[in-house]
């Protein structure tokens, strides 16, 4: 790192890696102001020489094994773009700490997974390692956290950090079309990729609230202690019980310190009161909120994903090594990572909504099961029929065959544990069809 | 600032310096881990040494003279909590400075108007001035603009940057009652001074705005050429004409890049349509936006004021210290401060609400002030009266002496000149009664 001229090796040129060499290009006066220094790309590597990025890549050297940029005496920091939590990422950023070579990077996986001992060896080798860009894009949350938070005890961070759910989920309630067609749709726009499953099913927000975790409560949480859960089984049903019922539904990630003075964490749909600020983050957009004793509730929105954002990060982070700015991992010396509290540990509203046959009695067998589990109901509604019809066989919707309808309902604050006994007591009921969904209700 | 300890002197013992002394306490042990050292408040300056405030100040030197602080050896950082542009805070900044001790200030006066000085001060001295808790209190505002965005090309930044205002226009919305009444209802609640003017005439939200442009734009902006305006001349009427429009008036502020280089930059009320998320930020809160060529659009909401927000922002700055963390004043090397662009190059889409007798010919007149300035018309309300019976004298209302009705008109994009020579061809009007009332329209 010597020297006037930053050195930079980018490991990775997908749209962020093509689009970090275009931003210190078309900022280059700015950025070289800000940093003190100029700051350059030297070398890349990446699978395919000759597709065309829409950047100029002429004079940098091409290393076809990423680890070269490691050995590479030219290159004094190491951008790694490439993704995925495991092989050749991973492979990368260890061997650049070792090296003492410091570390950019845009990989939540790998942090989330691997952060607890990455971060030691960062200490063990006096190496900053820096993924402002691993959380929520162009938002500077990591900062936020662990810099502008700093002096503060934070009670809770969280936020809508998958800007490919969000979008599914605003499209879902502005169209009442269902998840496929929206999905199928986004997959077209772009928005989605053609295998959805690390967005859809919670996995690429789970990620990234991990990693806000580590960072507020300054010691790495235990990815597989959180309890995640994805959108798929979200109906447009459920749209329209959220829209009766003042709510909307968006995945939301949430970790708070316990009474016990452990984490709870969680990524999951929930229902937030429309008035919330967090409700009305919409489309592609992402937020992060936090909570702090002193600092009182803040909340930041803006781009999560695009090579735009995630570059404007990943020189951010470059920019603040240029300066020498360095800071551990989760902003203060390594701690083993914590488990997170288990889910029946967590407590509530919730949102229950079942499929039904709409003949008599059904209802009766329902709030008896919350009842025999101790919850107590604050509000029911169905759809579909009358209510009033449902204990009624005249209605001609009733003949025979009874039809299936929508029911949803509300409870008062209880334990998820008790949720989870009502769902088991419902299971063998013949009037309950397919699978429950259960959402929690937060008002964040 | 050798040694383990970072030792404090604080300056200032108002709600904020008694906050910093329970924050640095309740927190010690976290602040510790994170700064790497302890931090200890040693020494203290505050005029009256009897009042009660609520924090143990045993132990600690007094010293009657704040300037005493500078050169007390046990002293490493000066805490300026004293406030105001000039006196003694300037004085004490200056001298610290020169003594080459790091200062942390909240004192967005002091920075707004004196910040190019400042900054040159901090550079040829090498010493740290820090000041995060002069924007927006909790909000890591300055650190976001600073550092967060530094690899950005900022296209604009802006905000609702007073709690106090914002509290009143949002009070005035839900209740429906005047600005005076309002006004001393948040007297009686302490959300506004008994001299309320530095709030209410958009002076505090100016300086909170210079100092966001500065940041932004990487160069401080003369203070004396921002066009500011408060909120007193908002009436009841207004908020009912911005409710059937569609839209929230809020004190907004806003700092952008003009086409020719340079820079436009105002805190004014404004019409924001009421679907834009910073139209939802309401109350106490307070809201920063900044719009980057790569990091798009970005909002971030939280408490701008109060002891709690103001300390932890005093306290983060005072951590990045301990950690050894420097920055030129506005991120990077001192430029000389240049001025914004007059109000006359502004352009915009404007409301301009008129009192005027409720008799024939009144619209007309209007109406052609508007076609001789070149300005064109997009929607034109009047209350009171039904629009048809302005120009129909039988209703008992316009008897004898014409009752006195509040119009307002919204107008197409037009520059902010022209609306100015409507004003001036409205004024000879005997039927147009008080003064007019002008606010832009923004969509943010």
């Amino acid at each position: 790192m010597n020297g006037q001229t930053l050195h930079l090796g980018i490991a990775g040129l997908g749209t962020v890696g093509a689009g970090v060499v275009r931003l210190l290009r078309e900022n280059a006066q700015a950025i070289t102001a800000r940093a003190g220094r100029a700051i350059e790309v030297v070398a890349v590597s990446a699978r395919d020489r000759t597709r065309d990025r829409g950047v100029d890549l002429e004079g940098l050297t091409w290393h076809d094994d990423p680890l070269a940029l490691v050995s590479d005496p030219q290159v004094d920091v190491v951008l790694e773009l490439i993704g995925g939590a495991e092989g050749t990422a991973r492979g990368l950023v260890e061997a650049a700490l070792k090296a003492r070579k410091p570390v950019v990077t845009a990989n939540k996986a790998l942090l989330a997974i691997h952060g607890a001992e990455l971060s030691a060896h960062a200490r063990e080798n006096a190496t900053p390692l820096l993924f402002e860009a691993s959380v929520a894009g162009g938002i500077p949350a990591i900062k936020l956290v662990r810099e502008g938070l700093a002096a503060d005890r934070l009670l809770k961070v969280g936020g809508i950090l998958n800007g490919t759910c969000n979008y599914i989920l605003t499209a879902m309630r502005e169209s009442g079309r269902s998840f496929d067609a929206i999905l199928n749709e986004a997959q077209a726009l772009g928005y989605a990729e053609a295998d959805p499953s690390t967005d859809v099913d919670g996995w690429d927000a789970a990620h990234k609230l991990a990693i806000l975790a580590g960072l507020a409560f300054g010691q790495p949480v235990r990815f597989d202690s959180l309890h995640v859960e994805g959108i798929r089984n979200i109906a447009a049903c459920d749209q329209a019980f959220a829209r009766e019922m003042g709510y909307r539904i968006k995945l939301l990630g949430l970790a708070r310190r316990t009474e016990e003075d452990g984490i709870e964490a969680w990524m999951r749909p929930c229902m937030i009161p429309h008035s919330a600020p967090i409700a009305n983050v919409d489309g592609v957009f992402n937020a992060v909120s936090t909570e702090g004793s002193f600092s009182g509730p803040m909340l930041i929105e803006g781009r999560g994903a695009g090579a735009g954002p995630t570059a404007s990060a990943v020189v951010a982070d470059v920019i603040d090594l240029a300066r020498g700015t360095t800071l551990p991992v989760w902003g203060m010396a390594p701690k083993a990572a914590i488990s997170c509290a288990p889910r029946t540990a967590l407590r509530g509203q919730y949102y229950l909504r079942l499929l039904v046959q709409d003949r008599p009695g059904v209802v009766a067998d329902i709030t008896a099961a919350l009842r025999e589990s101790g919850v107590s109901l604050r509000a029911l509604s169905q759809h579909g029929a009358e209510p009033a019809a449902s204990e009624d066989s005249t209605s001609p919707a009733q003949a025979a065959s009874h039809s299936v309808v929508p029911l949803a309902l509300v409870t008062h604050e209880t334990s998820e544990a008790a949720m989870l006994s009502v769902l088991e007591a419902l299971e063998p009921l013949e009037s309950v069809m397919g699978a429950p969904l259960l959402m929690k209700i937060e008002t964040v």
